[in-house]
């Protein structure tokens, strides 16, 4: 396909392809934690895993700088300085408890914004099958993960779950609140995207203004099927995952 | 919280709190297709429903608009310039049929960047479990959705899928070319996340570098639970939007 094109042409798309892919690599091995004691191989060692050219190597090592992801000294190597946080779609979703060692076992506290009693946003009401103007309870926090900002939440609550969720203490996470506020709870909804953070959820995240989120908008619905929670979900993306798993039905 | 705080601070916080959840729920209706004709609701209105400064409701309308999301023309009104085709993750997993109207049931179709036979990269081997230097194809391309670039993905598949697939026409889906080529497969694992594309993915994808994209790194197994195919796969957030939906086991 390519044998038409001249020379140059040709390696420039190899020499991108080379970045996309060694870039892809290392940056899910870093985040995954793969390397012992956070030590990147050297640039010789990435050039003769991989093929590829001095240049694309450090080209690679420089986009993976930017994103925050390694530290670079001389004399001392390359170096991750993040982890992911890798947490089960099941889990996000209220459908299964917490394993021992997730995120949503009791690791995470919140930073309320607000909580308080308002009507119900016009562009809130189709997904929550009720008409604009309900009283509902407006609960957003920024979430914390030890002293780290991990994500944030705008959450609509109707009623009656608002009543027993507005003066419950909020200590953890969302399923915890519901759990202790006595809020039931069946099937719940994602739709997940990415957005760029605008500048004041970038400053509420610790981020750069424009770097990248998970976006995930969840309906919650109690046991009988009627929607009472909405939520707008900000993640940094950078290092925070979800993991799902699904097999085919045969 | 707030009544210490003086006023201009406690007005700033609350203006980018109202700013914040009405970009949310404007996006997330524009990207849902719940506007009649595309059409926004006027300035007054979008006031009136979210007792929003005419300042909150501008400033929100010039993110959208540089978001590329909306178009805004005077005596014209506001418009919806995109809209979201949101896929059922069970059917991007493969463990389900794609429905009728799903992206997956062939409405899409590859451009291929490379398809090659290349020693398996080291960082790739572990998610494999083969020893690095396996031979593996490479297919790497860029899927497009009637013409425009929706996603591109890197894929490492191992013997002895890769001779089935080395050579069979690619037309649609990833799916589709396993089951053309006679692969079976059982369980698949995504990690989701997002990235900020470089600029050679960008113009790839059509879009503005540096602009957010869906990220999902996918391991499928043979139905004896084998990995045999790794994908790196980068999917532009501001057109195509994931659903998942699970329920509490009681």
């Amino acid at each position: 396909m390519a044998g038409h094109l001249p020379r140059s042409h040709q390696s420039g798309d190899e020499r991108e392809g080379d970045l996309r892919r060694l870039h892809d690599l290392l940056r899910s091995a870093i985040l995954r934690g793969v390397f012992p004691d956070g030590l990147l191989p050297t640039e010789a060692e990435l050039m003769a895993s991989y093929g590829a050219t001095r240049a694309t190597v450090r080209e690679t090592l420089a986009v993976l700088r930017r994103e925050g992801l390694i530290d670079r000294r001389q004399g001392v190597g390359t170096h991750v300085v993040v982890k992911a946080v890798l947490t089960q779609l099941v889990e996000a979703h209220g459908a299964e408890p917490p394993s021992q060692e997730s995120l949503l076992n009791r690791r995470l506290r919140p930073r309320v914004l607000d909580r308080s009693m308002i009507p119900l946003p016009a562009l809130a009401a189709d997904r929550l099958d009720a008409p604009a103007g309900t009283p509902c309870l407006r609960l957003e926090y920024v979430s914390l993960f030890g002293d780290e900002p991990h994500g944030m939440a705008t959450n609509y609550v109707l009623s009656p779950e608002a009543e027993r969720m507005a003066d419950m203490p909020f200590v953890h996470d969302w399923y915890t609140l519901l759990n202790e506020a006595g809020v039931g709870y069946g099937e719940s909804e994602f739709i997940y995207g990415c957005a760029a953070a605008d500048a004041a959820t970038a400053a509420r995240l610790g981020m750069a203004e424009g770097s990248p989120m998970i976006t995930m908008e969840q309906v919650i619905r109690d046991a009988a099927g009627r929607p009472f929670n909405l939520a707008f979900i900000h993640i940094r993306g950078d290092r925070f995952l979800f993991v799902s798993n699904a097999a085919r039905r045969q």
